[in-house]
């Protein structure tokens, strides 16, 4: 039977989604959801995650780990290096890989899980992601599940539903399930608008575009595909 | 060629003695040391660590993961849970577990280690470890291992030499390359003085009988075996 789950909640289009749709598997107290300040530029993904689990009524967590946003020169956590414009696919794009960012954020709420006696642990990785980033390959996820499972004693399931999903998919979904998509953040620059041009907005715009509905926020300009 | 490398250093007996090695068998200054102070109550052993360190000429940095450490009920971070008596395999030690706590302290060395540019890091569980850490057994390493081979573009090996060794292998290792034990700290209480009763103590106390040598560290009492 299943429990308690923990989801790992970025405030993002993906993990929100997720977290709506785990709301429908498990009993409202009995999901909990962790996010991390790890110095990333757009930290105010964090507000609007607060916004969402206050809205449905899931306990969260914002655990600061700064460090791991320090180790690295990447764009998304160092100030001197701006957040690159273009598609997600550009080279230019890996600068914003934070080296191994999603084992710690993995296990730090896996260590979250275990201390609130989840059976399940919930990643929102996404087809699209794996392209720059090396974690978030289905390799690297099933990898980390194997771990999870012998961590504890009591085996602690990785569960990552959207890994064979596009974006536009998981849209798709969430408009089914009723997702408050005005209150997610995906722009990296992290400004008042949304920037528009860099890949993460160029992703979310066109999986708008996909799911044949209109994206909610709001863009510093108006964009053209 | 193996060029760098990263230990896991928490200033113990086994990833002390571990750092010694490591430093045979790659050049100092390609050798970096990560520590964590995860509100462990003997965080005494950090100041060993950078000691030691000091002492070797070898880049040592701590990071501060308190949530770690806050998430639990483990005797070993709670102030209103003490440190168990008696020997490692009872039950009893069971309530100095920090939930996946491994997992958290290797994957945030590994971004470390990525952040370096080190193509191995070094960890010192040893075989007297998985009694009653699950996220010692060697199968965890293992998962562990395939996981970060796969973490970042270029591989990082998780390189756990000690798996098979009891801790009193490990200090006749360390004595032959001459470790300085009297800066290792083990008592899982942290105080002035060793304990000489906790599961930790005896195991150490045991590895230097076994070892034919008497521990330079000073214990609260005379400890008979």
């Amino acid at each position: 039977m299943k429990d308690k789950a923990v989801v790992i909640l970025s405030g993002g289009l993906d993990s929100t989604t997720l977290l709506y749709e785990v709301r429908t598997l498990f009993k409202t107290p009995n999901v909990s959801a962790i996010s991390f300040n790890y110095g990333q530029k757009h930290s105010k993904e964090l507000s609007m995650a607060t916004k969402t689990c206050k809205y449905l009524g899931i306990e969260h967590i914002i655990i600061n780990i700064p460090e791991l946003g320090a180790f690295s020169t990447s764009s998304l956590t160092s100030k001197s290096i701006p957040i690159p414009e273009g598609h997600y696919e550009e080279e230019s794009m890996k600068s914003t890989v934070v080296p191994n960012r999603n084992m710690v954020l993995i296990s730090l709420a896996a260590s979250y899980a275990i201390s609130k006696k989840a059976q399940f642990l919930y990643y929102g990785a996404h087809s699209g992601d794996h392209v720059i980033y090396p974690d978030c390959r289905p390799q690297f996820v099933n990898a980390m599940g194997v771990a999870l499972n012998i961590c504890d004693w009591t085996p602690l399931v990785l569960d990552a539903p959207y890994l064979k999903l596009n974006k536009g998919d998981i849209v798709s979904k969430g408009l089914k399930l009723g997702v408050r998509y005005d209150w997610t953040w995906t722009c990296y620059r992290g400004e008042e608008l949304a920037c528009g041009k860099c890949g993460s907005c160029i992703e979310r715009l066109e999986a708008f575009e996909e799911a044949g509905c209109k994206d909610p926020v709001k863009y510093e300009e108006k964009v053209v595909l």
